[in-house]
């Protein structure tokens, strides 16, 4: 299926070929609307119902806790905008990272227009963030703190218990939401030990599952307003259920889930022969992911390169990474390096590497030779 | 594929094999982030673009006034929360119909909680709108109205260019947005000829493609803002694309187009065919499509029945209709049906019958026969 060499799991994706294979017998069999009450809509809800039994079991939840969504723009929009909508009676405020994902930083922005303060939690240069200035940012009209867990550029872990327990001492009515994009399928996640963790986002096709698909965990205790409105049976989230969709994703989690730990092994083999291999052959770099970052994204600038310029030619050779998140891949600076304070010679070309369970220590090895290759030559096209 | 006799049509719709079969495809071949810059992401957003490219044309319009969304839910709320909110400097209400489907009603009366107030355009009692009420509804503050193109109940149709040109006459500044979820592939849609229409949503589903995909044709002079908003790169709608879902609905448009009027002609003899034998063989009916309905829904009403008991006993048969929008189907009595003054003893029993190009008269003797069967036995177990 993937010939090539691809290092940008991050970004997407392959689908497993069990989840594709489910996928169409959906799309083949199963055409009812699980809203319908007719034998082909009943067809449709129990096999959503069933994934959705499986999904939240695996995260030690119940499944009336889950909404499914298209995906993690729309929870982190979900959560960002309907939280704080619907709770503007009493607050004004809301806490996010540095490093956010552009659907939660761009969403909470928006909502300045609606008159809410929007809160940054420093980060410190080494990637990770400063959780002790939640003491001074959180008060008794702040709304909501959302972080990531796992942060798509450079790996870097949040202690999401410890957080949620600060959160919820500072302002007990608080709400705490979780990016989890990154982080589902790649650590364990166990709901019922995260008490004080009211929301988490998560996405199908960064799980090897189909694009278009994506949920969010919601708390009951939460107060929120449906983003996408119906009737009033549709719940949190109105719109036809995407059956396929729905059950590729609780499909494919199942799968990583099933192997999560062997996939981690490797993936932290693969990882740590990347990083060292680096460290030992190349100088002028500046590897950006904390040593204890999470192992399936590793990021390295390269100095005096210009990241898109080191991708194109990577990719003309058959070889696939990325600049940034690949929802930002046009941006100039990543806003993630640039609150990390990177140095200016590094900032325009950090490579982010991102594994999958597939990704091999020799593809790692081809890599590195066309990187060694190209630098040079590289070099001399970029700009002062 | 389909054994049994599938008449809700207008709830979702089976997937044409060769879309499916393109579907699957895709995900096996296709993993990349279209807004990657290597050529796996290359390699999906030419895809996409090819498709968009495709999809635009039949509708007369450039591929940048279409943007694609999870589908019809979403592009409705997408309309009425964010060209509100983005027009709230000059103006302070909408303008919908008594008919409209549940995700434009609730996303207008969830916008009365931001002090937008929401006029209504009344139904006659034959299933049309009363448009001349538009002339002492829109007003200098009216940012948005808001019809149907065919209502997803009954089927009646509404003139969008007569709309479109008194809501321009009445208030240049106003938009106007046609949902034409129920209309697509079944009548055609030749953007360039409505150049007073801004925005118009479609979904994949109703239309033969797959589940969670969908589009909303916005002009480039519209002043909205995104739903799910991320990235400045991502324009109106963040999210990764979802390269299946979007190039499915994309294909199942192209084949549902290119037999358009044969499909048209056939669904209105089976259409006709079952209106008369209603008409002749049946008494205490009331057919609530207008006679100048889309052909592809009928909806009758019996007296005395409760529709979700009909809608039971004929799924036990094999025989799929239903009560009422699928996304309303837990309602007790439709909104649609009493807003039209429909007498007590119809309007908790209607039954709508939607059609496909595959449905047969056949299936129209098989479907008159279990009713015929069912309405004695039934009317017993029926509440007063």
């Amino acid at each position: 299926m993937i010939n090539n060499i691809y290092l940008d799991n991050a970004a997407s994706t392959f689908i497993y070929d069990e989840v594709t294979a489910y996928v169409n017998e959906i799309n083949t069999n199963i055409y009812g609307n699980a809203s319908s009450i007719h034998s082909e809509g009943v067809k449709a809800y129990e096999e959503i119902k069933k994934c959705k039994i499986s999904f939240a079991s695996l995260l030690h939840t119940k499944p009336a806790n889950i909404v499914f969504t298209s995906g993690g723009a729309e929870s982190n929009n979900f959560t960002v905008k309907s939280t704080l909508s619907a709770n503007k009676g009493w607050g004004n405020n809301l806490v996010i990272t540095g490093y956010e994902h552009a659907t939660i930083l761009n969403s909470a922005k928006h909502m300045e227009k609606s008159g809410f303060e929007v809160r940054y939690m420093p980060l410190n240069n080494d990637g990770t963030c400063d959780i002790s200035s939640l003491a001074s940012l959180v008060d008794n009209k702040t709304i909501l703190v959302s972080t990531v867990y796992v942060n798509s550029e450079i790996g870097s872990v949040m202690d999401i218990k410890k957080v949620s327990d600060i959160v919820k001492n500072l302002n007990p009515r608080c709400y705490y939401h979780v990016d989890a994009v990154q982080a589902l399928g790649k650590t364990d996640i166990n709901l019922s030990h995260l008490s004080n963790v009211d929301m988490m986002s998560f996405s199908s096709h960064k799980i090897h599952g189909p694009k278009g698909a994506g949920a969010l965990y919601i708390k009951p205790s939460v107060n929120i307003d449906p983003l996408i409105i119906g009737s009033d049976s549709a719940g949190l989230r109105a719109g036809t259920l995407n059956t396929s969709g729905i059950c590729g994703f609780c499909r494919a989690y199942e799968i990583m889930y099933s192997k999560m730990h062997v996939n981690c092994t490797h993936v932290s083999e693969v990882n740590h022969y990347l990083r060292r291999r680096l460290a030992d052959e190349f100088s002028d770099i500046c590897i950006l992911s904390p040593i204890d970052a999470n192992p399936y994204i590793l990021n390295t600038a390269f100095k005096g390169i210009r990241s898109e310029v080191l991708v194109n030619a990577l990719s003309e050779r058959g070889i696939y990474v990325s600049s940034q998140s690949a929802c930002s891949s046009k941006a100039k600076v990543s806003h993630v390096l640039s609150n990390m304070h990177v140095a200016r010679e590094y900032i325009e070309g950090p490579i982010r590497v991102s594994f999958s369970e597939i990704n091999t220590k020799e593809e790692i090895d081809i890599f590195l030779q066309s990187v060694k290759e190209l630098l040079p030559v590289l070099k001399s096209f970029t700009r002062r």
